[in-house]
C-alpha cells in the first residue's frame, strides 16, 4: 500500500509527519510512504535517520495552507499546495489513500473537490473512532455537515455501518441514532423523520441512543448530524482533559498523594493509552472516491504512524467499495419501495 | 422560605425526598419543606426521624406520575398528582418554590401550564450548573426546548445571564454560544443566525466556544438549543462515569494499585464532590412566573437536600423577578431599535 502524506499538514509539521513516516515503514513492510510537501524542508528531516529508504518517496509541494484560511479560497488560489498535491497522488493512481493533519477544512473540500463523492452519496461524512468501556464506537457523523436532512443521516448509518464491519470487525454493528430520549417519539424534528428512515433499513437498527449511553458501549455505530458529532466529539475530548488534570490537582494536594500516585502511574498510562485520540490516528471521510483521512491538528508522530498504519488497512480492506456497494443497495431498495 | 417538594417524584422516593428534607431543615432555620405526596406513606417515612416538626409539613397528594408517562396524559388525566399539587402550591402562594425529581418532562408541562411563561419569553429553558478547572457554568438550554429559533437562544442568553450574576454571583458573565468554531461564520443557520443577536445584546457576549474549550472553564454561560445543551449535558455525565470506572479497572490490574489506591482515595473523594451532579442539587426552568427546581431521577437525599437549598436560594433572591426584569428591558431595545 502506498500513502500519500500532507508532509506540511498539523501545528507540529513537518517534524512529527516524518517522524511517524519513519515509525511507520520501519514496522510494516508493505507502506511506503510518498511525503508531499517542501522537498529541501523534507530532506533536512529526514537527514541523519535511518530508515528503507525505498519505502520513504518525497513529491514536492511549493506551497501550504494555514489553519486559518478559509477552504474555498485555498482550493482556488493554492494549486500547489501540500494537501492537494496529495490528494492528486489518490486521483492519478500514484498513491493508495492520503493522510492529513492540516486544516481539516480543507482536507475535506480537496478530497471533495478533487476525488468526487462515490455514486449515491449525497454527503460524505467523517467517521470518527471513540473509546468506551466495552471498546470503541463509530461516531458519524463527527463534523463534515451542519443542517443535515433525514436522508443524509440514514447515508451516514449505512455508511457507518459498513466501516464497522471493515475496520472493527464486527459482524452486525449495533447501529443507533443519538437522541434526547430512547422512545422514536423522542427527539428534534431531523431524528424523528430520520428514525422513520433507518428503522426501514438493511442494518441493525437499536433506536434512539441516549447521551448518557453512549460510552457504556451500547451502541458500534452512534449516528447524528455533523454540527452536534463535532460537539460531542470535542467535548469528550475537553471533558477527559479537564477530569485528567483536577484529579492531578486532587492528588498534588494530598500529602500521601505523590506516593499514591507513583504507584497508580501505570494505571494513569494504560487507562491514556486506551482512550488516546493519537491510538486511532485518523477520521476517514466516508463516501468519496478514495481514501481519506483526516488526522487531529495536534497530531504526535505517533497520531501519524497510526493514521498512515489506518489509511493503508483502509485501503487494503477497499472500505470505500464496501460503502459504495451498500449505498447503492440502499437505493436498490428504495426503488424497489417506490415500484410497489 | 418555603418549598413545595414533589415528595412521590424521582427513582428512589420517598425514601430520599423525605431523608433530604430532614437534612435540610436540620440545618437551616429559615427553610420550611411541604411534602407533597401520599401522606401515609410520608408519614410512615418520617416516623422515628428527629426534625424540627413545625417546619415539615404534609399535603396529600393521592397520584404518582410514572417516569414513562406522557406529559400530556399526565397533565390531563392526573389532576390529583403530587407534581401537580406541589406547584399549585406556588401559585396560590402556599409555597415560594417547588422541586421535583419526578418525571422531568412531566414537571416543566405542569410548571409551564399552571405557573405561565414570563412576560415576554417565549420559551422557557433548564439552566445546568456543570464543573470545570476554573470553577462551574451554565449551560442553558439544557433539555427543555427542542428545534429552536435564534430569538430563543438569544432569551436563553438574558436568562442564563441573570441567573449567573444572581446565584454564581458573577457581575458580568462572560456568555459563549456553543458552535464548531471560534469565527462568527463557523456553525449551523441555527447558530450563524443567533450570532448576530447576541452579539448586539446588552450583555457580555465573547462569541463562539467549541466543545473542546467548554469545560476549560472559558465562559460563565454557555447557550445551545436544547436538543444538542441535552446530548451536551448526558454525554459528559457518562463520559465522566465511565472515566472513573476505566480508571478503577487500570487500578485494579495494577500489583501496587490497591496501595496507590487507598492513598489516593480521598483525592478521588474530592474531585467527585467537586463533579458530582448531586452538590448542584438541580437544575431550574427559567422564564416562568415562579421557582421550579427539576431534579436528577437518580437524586440522592443529598441531592435532594441540595436541591431545596438551590430552590430557597433563588426564591430568596427573586431571581425569575430579575429574569422577567432583563427580558423586557431586551424588548424595550428590540423596540427602539426599529422606532430608529
Amino acid at each position: 500500500m502506498r500513502v500519500a502524506l500532507d508532509a506540511m499538514g498539523g501545528d507540529h509539521a513537518p517534524a512529527v509527519t516524518v517522524e511517524g513516516t519513519v515509525e511507520i515503514v520501519s514496522e510494516y513492510d508493505d507502506i511506503e510512504v510518498i511525503l508531499v510537501g517542501d522537498e529541501s524542508h523534507l530532506k533536512k528531516e529526514l537527514d541523519g535517520k535511518r530508515y528503507p529508504a525505498n519505502r520513504i518517496l518525497i513529491k514536492h509541494a511549493s506551497q501550504v495552507i494555514g489553519m486559518d484560511e478559509s477552504p474555498t479560497v485555498a482550493l482556488r488560489k493554492k494549486k500547489d499546495s501540500s494537501i492537494r498535491k496529495a490528494v492528486e497522488l489518490v486521483k492519478n493512481g500514484g498513491a493508495d489513500a492520503v493522510v492529513s493533519a492540516g486544516h481539516s477544512g480543507v482536507a475535506m473540500a480537496t478530497a471533495l473537490f478533487i476525488l468526487g463523492t462515490s455514486k449515491g452519496v449525497d454527503r460524505p461524512a467523517i467517521a470518527a473512532i471513540m473509546p468506551t468501556l466495552k471498546g470503541p464506537f463509530v461516531l458519524i457523523d463527527a463534523g463534515a455537515n451542519v443542517d443535515c436532512r433525514p436522508e443524509n443521516l440514514l447515508q451516514f448509518a449505512v455508511m457507518g455501518n459498513a466501516y464497522c464491519r471493515s475496520i472493527l470487525e464486527r459482524p452486525e454493528p449495533k447501529v443507533a441514532l443519538l437522541s434526547i430520549g430512547e422512545e422514536d417519539t423522542k427527539g428534534n424534528e431531523l431524528t424523528k423523520e430520520a428514525f422513520k428512515l433507518l428503522k426501514e433499513a438493511d442494518i441493525n437498527f437499536t433506536g434512539n441512543i441516549e447521551g448518557k449511553d453512549v460510552f457504556a458501549g451500547n451502541a458500534d455505530v452512534v449516528v447524528c448530524d455533523g454540527f452536534i458529532g463535532n460537539i460531542v466529539l470535542k467535548t469528550s475530548e475537553g471533558l477527559a482533559e479537564a477530569i485528567m488534570k483536577m484529579l492531578k490537582r486532587e492528588i498534588a494536594e494530598l500529602t500521601t498523594g505523590r506516593v499514591g500516585y507513583l504507584l497508580m502511574k501505570p494505571a494513569l498510562r494504560n487507562f491514556k493509552k486506551k482512550t488516546d485520540y493519537a491510538e486511532y490516528g485518523g477520521a476517514p471521510l466516508l463516501g468519496i472516491n478514495g481514501t481519506c483521512i483526516i488526522s487531529h491538528g495536534r497530531s504526535t508522530s505517533k497520531a501519524i504512524r497510526n493514521a498512515l498504519r489506518v489509511a493503508a488497512e483502509f485501503s487494503k480492506k477497499k472500505v470505500y467499495e464496501i460503502i459504495s456497494e451498500d449505498i447503492s443497495n440502499l437505493h436498490a431498495k428504495e426503488r424497489t419501495v417506490v415500484k410497489v
